[in-house]
């Protein structure tokens, strides 16, 4: 669509609070710390999920493209719609943020078995 | 789509740094301080401009359908694409932010002359 390099900006950060995340099984998880919009069409692309306590480690961040997550409006909360140790094997960090490049994003989607979400530039209306 | 009362919490408030705002004449209007994010689709149908000095008072938040700023990826900021003084007329607040309910989002939706974005309940897959 063009020949300008991707970067990063054209998703943003967006912190959310109180969105809880359970598994499939019904177990708490952590919640979602936030997600990431690309600020052309104001779709979230991928949510960051804070969980903690795997392996015994500390709070973890944990990229997911969104559409693997179902938000539930009875419980208002998320479901990982995948399987946790897939999750658990999955891209995160622990306390340095990746800048999420459309490289990093790739590498997000590509572990997820899925097409990488393309950030679009978006004309100016 | 159902018969449950409609409530706030299927948009959730998703707070974001750094995306400049200006007017459609290149005025620095502010800043977007959140998109409202409905939980089920992750689309952002709402932004929450923080916008300083109009007649004389201090920063207020103007809330915005999506679709009447647009993203500049040249300038990494946003253009409000109304006009400037219609915006100053439309809802806003200093200091106390109202719930941003069905009703409310009707509200902003209507001001500014456009059906309102219904928050649809999203089955859990």
């Amino acid at each position: 669509m063009s020949d300008t390099p991707e970067t990063n900006s054209l998703l943003v950060t967006a912190r959310v609070d109180g969105l809880k995340v359970r598994s499939r099984d019904g177990d708490s998880l952590g919640q979602v710390q936030a997600f990431m919009v690309e600020k052309g069409s104001g779709r979230t692309l991928y949510a960051v999920l804070s969980l903690g306590g795997f392996l015994g480690m500390g709070k973890s961040y944990y990229p997911l493209p969104f559409e693997l997550i179902a938000y539930d409006a009875t419980g208002d909360d998320y479901v990982v719609t995948i399987d946790r140790r897939v999750l658990e094997g999955g891209p995160s960090w622990a306390s340095n943020a990746p800048e999420f490049t459309q490289a990093y994003a790739d590498r997000v989607s590509n572990y997820y078995g899925l097409s990488a979400a393309r950030v679009d530039r978006v004309p100016l209306a």
